[in-house]
Order: C-alpha cells, then sequence, then structure tokens
C-alpha cells in the first residue's frame, strides 16, 4: 500500500506538488496556515489537519514545504510539532530551502525520537512543480532516500541522493548561485542590448541558440521583457536563500564576490517593495541604474 | 553558382567554419599567417592567397575571423587591405567579435567603394563551429543579408537577422556578458559546494536538471571539475570582448557591475599568465580566493 504522506505548506511550491502526489495515488494529510487551500484538497479526497504533530500521528511520511529555517524549527520541533507525533517508522523529508547547519541540528534532535530526517529542497521553479519534473537534491540515510524514491518520482524528473544530512541543502545553495547570477547576466545583457537599439526579443532569440543559451532565459526572459514579474520565485524567498549561501560560504571558508554582489541588489529590490515580484525582476534593478526601461526604444 | 567565399583567419573558430563551408560546396580562397594551415586547405582544393587584397579580387564574399578590432581595421582598410580589392558586388562579412562603434565607421569607409559590409559574430563556440551549428547575428543591409543566407545556413542553426550595421556586434556583446556570468555562476557554485564536501558531480547533474541549467555548464562543467582548460574560448579573447562590452556601455549610459568586476577577474587571470586557458577557467580565481581546489576532498 502507498504510504500515507502529510503535507505542510501549500505555496506556491506546495500546492502543485501535493496534486501530483494525489495523482500519483497518494494519501494526503494536509496543512497550510490558509483554510481555503485545505480545503481545495479536502474536497479531492485529502484530510486536513491543524496541529503538525496530528499531520504526524496519521502519516507514513511527512513532507515540509516551508519559508525558511526558522519556521522549519517550529514545525517540526516546537510546541505541538511533528517531534510530538512520532511513532514507528516515521520519516520527514524537509524539501523547503533552509541552512544546511540548521538541517544538520533538526536530524540529529528527530534521530533522538527514531524520526529520519532527509533534506530535499527541489529546483525547476513552479513551472517544474505543476510539470512533475523538478530535480531534487536528497541528503540523509540511503534505507531512507530509496524508502522515499517512489514520493520523489511523482513529483520530479531528476533526483539525486547526494550524501549525509544537509547536502542536498549545500547543493540547493548551489543551484541558488547560479539561477541568481544567470537572472543578473540576462539583465545585464538586455539593458544593454535594448538601450543600445536592438528589439530584446532578438537578442533572446540568439543567446537562445548558442552558448549562452540557459533555462532561466528560455522560461523567463520572454516575461521579463514584458514586465511581467508575477512569481514563481519570489526576489524575498531567493534574497534569504542567499543568505544561506554566504552564511554556508562563511562556514567554510569560501569567498562569492558575485553572489555577495547580487544578494545586496535583492537587498535593495526588497527594501524597495519588490520583495513579492518574481526574482526575475532583477532587471528593473539594472534598469534603475540605466534610468531605462527595456519597452522603451531608445 | 554558388559564391566563391574567401575566408581571413583560420584559427580555432574560423577552421571549422572553412571545413563546413567546402562541405556545402563553396569554393573557398583562404588567407591565414601561418601556412601550414592554408596548405591543409589547399590540399582539398582550396586556393591561397598572401594579401587581403588578393583575396578579395579572387572573391564573391569575404569573411573575415580576427582577433580583434584592430586587426579586422587592418585587414579590411589597411594598406593591401580587402578595400583595395575592391569590385562589383563585393560583400564583406565580419564573422570576429569587435566593437560595434569600430564596425559601423567600417561599413562606412566600405561603402564608399561599393562594397557591402556585414557584422555576423557568432556564438556556439568551437563545439558548435565544427558541427555547424552556430548562433550567428548579424547586423546591415536586410538584401545584403539575404543574399549571403545560404553562407550561414552552412555554418549555423540559429540565423537572425538584427538590424544595422553594428546590431551584430551588440547582440554578441549581450552573450558575451551572459556566458561570462554563467561561468562566474557554475564557478563559485562549483567552490561554495565542493569545498563543504559534495561531490561536484553530482552538483553539475542536479543543476542540469533544472532552472540552472545551462549550455555553458553542459558543455564545461565536466572538463572545469578535471581542471582541463583547452580552449575553446580563450580567457584573453573573452576578456578582449568584455572591453568591448564596457566601452559599449560606456557609450550608451548603461551600468553593468557584474559584468565590470567579472572582467576585472579576466585581467586577472591574464595578468597571472592564464590567458590562453578556456574561459571556463574562471573558476582557478575563485579557487585561488578560497585557497582551495575542488579535486580536493574537504
Amino acid at each position: 500500500m502507498p504510504d500515507t504522506i502529510g503535507i505542510i505548506g501549500l505555496g506556491i511550491m506546495g500546492k502543485p506538488m501535493a496534486h501530483n502526489l494525489l495523482k500519483a495515488g497518494f494519501s494526503l494529510v494536509v496543512q497550510h496556515r490558509h483554510q481555503n487551500i485545505t480545503d481545495e484538497f479536502v474536497a479531492l479526497g485529502a484530510q486536513s489537519a491543524i496541529l503538525p504533530r496530528d499531520v504526524a500521528a496519521l502519516c507514513d511520511v511527512v513532507i515540509t514545504l516551508l519559508p525558511d529555517s526558522s519556521v522549519v524549527e517550529e514545525i517540526l520541533i516546537g510546541p505541538n510539532g511533528v517531534i510530538e507525533g512520532a511513532h514507528k517508522d516515521l520519516v520527514v523529508i524537509d524539501m523547503s530551502t533552509i541552512s544546511p547547519l540548521v538541517t544538520h541540528t533538526l536530524a540529529a534532535r528527530l534521530a533522538e525520537q527514531n524520526i529520519a530526517m532527509l533534506d530535499a529542497p527541489v529546483s525547476g521553479g513552479d513551472v517544474g512543480a505543476i510539470a512533475g519534473t523538478l530535480s531534487i537534491m536528497v541528503g540523509g540515510d540511503e534505507a531512507t532516500f530509496t524508502r522515499c524514491l517512489p514520493i520523489f518520482q511523482a513529483l520530479g524528473t531528476t533526483i539525486v541522493h547526494i550524501g549525509e544530512n544537509g547536502s542536498g541543502q549545500i547543493v540547493k545553495a548551489c543551484n541558488q548561485i547560479v539561477v541568481a547570477l544567470i537572472f543578473e547576466a540576462i539583465s545585464e545583457a538586455l539593458v544593454l542590448g535594448s538601450k543600445a537599439g536592438v528589439d530584446p526579443n532578438k537578442i533572446l532569440k540568439v543567446l537562445g541558440g548558442g552558448m549562452a543559451a540557459n533555462r532561466a532565459m528560455e522560461l523567463r526572459g520572454p516575461t521579463m521583457i514584458k514586465h511581467n514579474f508575477t512569481p514563481g520565485g519570489r526576489i524575498s524567498i531567493h534574497h534569504k536563500d542567499l543568505g544561506i549561501v554566504l552564511e554556508t560560504a562563511r562556514t567554510y571558508g569560501v569567498s562569492l564576490p558575485v553572489t555577495a554582489i547580487v544578494d545586496q541588489m535583492f537587498a535593495s529590490l526588497e527594501a524597495s517593495g519588490r520583495g513579492n515580484l518574481d526574482h526575475s525582476a532583477l532587471l528593473t534593478y539594472i534598469e534603475d541604474l540605466a534610468s531605462y526601461h527595456i519597452g522603451e526604444i531608445s
């Protein structure tokens, strides 16, 4: 019989992932701060629960998809947390993007109650979550990884067991560096080319056919040109992620000069009220520097 | 009858492109500073010539594939240059990466002798040049573009007429921003992940399946991990290209903070004798900052 899975957090990523688990035949128990969202899933046959410990008590596996380290900590080991619903063979899969160091601590704390934990952050954005084509990077015990593989296979197409607890989060940190810097690259290119008089659609077309081709540009380039910054991945979340990246770099003695600058750009975008825009709105930072919007004819 | 094409410059890009033109049935006249290279093509049925004006006199179309603006200037309008071999319907296609501003001047100067010019820089690296899958961005008169289309089709798969003379070079500048910043992104990610204890091959695998996927990582990620920096595109050339990018940005009033930093990294790599390595050797700059090589186990 397939596992009963608890999902805590039904946001931009969690909601489509929950749908894919239902489609794959898993029984779900959902928990989210807005009841209208859980009601949608109850109408599709899922159960809902209010307290994380109740979700845990009802499930074989609990998946958390939450905004940051402190929320994951609270949900897993805080009052009424998952840890209080511990039972034989319970597995926690944290698919949030949080600190690798916090992940280490949480996994150790849960292990004291015989709860196995995997860190399994994802990449691929809302588009990948909807299509079930996420890239999933998993840290933790290999046997637990193997036991949970059918769950991952319902959600993604690239599923890699990286190593010990926290290693999934380290790879996610690497991923967030690359995605942020690629958006920066596209932004600098589009502003230069457009202000120099070239149709930005032609820039996307040519760059997409050569060495500069990349998935972020393919998915987001056309919406960047239209200044459509509906998320997708929010600036506030990616800024939080780069905080984790830089904290991890500090811990391991690594210097990341460009990531540090793009982190500061995200900080400025948040400060100016753009935190809820898609991370591709990094474009607007570069536009502001040039006092230019790429829709204009130069 | 297909055109007779002159090719001036048979380097990493020019040589495989000349082979593809031969395969497509064009007659070639080749010119290069090393005779052993031109001899190879003579053995395959091409003619060779020493002076650019002689190449021009023998051909319908002259293609230049040269290292920088000053060499292109010298070959086209210098003593014994292409301009001295001017004849009815001669077309010059400059496929080098040079300054859009210099391109403008050259096109105007050639037009005085009734020579039409296209700027048609390419992207896709030596791999794309060999496979005939280059991305080609073309500036200049539309009728001349159409006349030369069969030539471009022998060399690439993405062929876009951008606009007036120089606009191809502007898009190439955009391309070089994106490629440089993507190598920087991969470098920062690989050094962080590896020094934090993760197998860099797993980083490439996961990132390649998600939002961070990009062609430069696909082609060069595995060789970066092995510290195989055989070019491909040289640091010295890409550094020159970023000089063009920053000059163009200065002309049009655009601020490119991250491109400016990566340009300085290339400057330092050149200063330390790494100019002839592939541009993916940006990795070694980030490794140096962390006093770490990604082959090591941390």
